[in-house]
């Protein structure tokens, strides 16, 4: 499917607005996601307002380009509505690669940052947004049109030796 | 994306092998995933013996399906070669899904039967495999042709109050 094989980091952006209509389609496209149990264990905060996109564009030296891009979608969990919360990374993984890979469907590039697991990362976040103590940050996916020399395009990550049959 | 919103749970199989070509384009799908600093923790163990199939099967009240499979993709990570463990879990969950999309895609379907974080499933795999200590099983992709009554089509699973607006 093209938008698996052509998908790629994309860092920086065109200063252009996401349609509402696109935006909605990001985030239906997350909800969409297997979960275990089916617990859907996510939240979605949207963020397009610039102070806040530079304010997380402080997060660490990796994520200066959410400062430059229209959207960051925030992924959060309830840890009290969590129906199977061993699985909560896994899911919220699942989730994320769906957003990105709508974003590639729809001609806008994005790039997945890290925050769960990482604890100055959930602290920045958590204090930025002022979540209650339940709401735990799991990731922020920045989203924007594909800046000057950025595409989607597709970069063989194929390495035959990551395949096993039948054995180990 | 048409895979991403018809993409159902599929838990019985008709009786029909998968063609090479698209095993082979599913574990591709699976190593296009996007990963911690590019790590790309993932290894794949293609599994269509009856017998081991069966055996997996075993593994939990849930996973029953994987008799009835023709193929199942036992998902791996190698702890020694892992740039970025902590995000290990995100990182597979998104290669899962991967694998998941690609088979809607391609007319199969399929289900993820969680292993990692839960330990008596983890030692089940390890066991059958005799996985060397350093690898870690994450989880496993069962894939068949949709049997009867089953078949990929669009749930709407959109929630409107998990949906935020530049604050929490």
């Amino acid at each position: 499917m093209d938008a698996i094989f052509n998908r790629r980091s994309i860092r920086s952006y065109l200063d252009k607005k996401i349609e509402d209509d696109k935006v909605d389609k990001l985030i239906r496209a997350g909800m969409q996601a297997p979960s275990a149990m089916n617990g859907q264990p996510w939240e979605f905060l949207v963020v397009q307002e610039k102070d806040t996109l530079k304010k997380l564009g402080e997060m660490s030296m990796f994520s200066k380009m959410v400062g430059g891009a229209p959207l960051a979608i925030v992924l959060l969990g309830n840890a009290k509505k969590m129906r199977a919360k061993a699985f909560f990374p896994q899911d919220m993984g699942a989730a994320s690669e769906n957003i990105l890979l709508e974003a590639t469907y729809l001609g806008l590039g994005g790039v997945w940052l890290g925050v769960n697991s990482i604890s100055e990362r959930e602290k920045f976040v958590r204090d930025i947004f002022k979540l209650p103590e339940e709401i735990m940050p799991f990731g922020i996916i920045v989203i924007g049109y594909p800046g000057a020399g950025q595409e989607n395009k597709f970069v063989d990550r194929y390495n035959p030796e990551k395949v096993h049959y039948e054995k180990y």
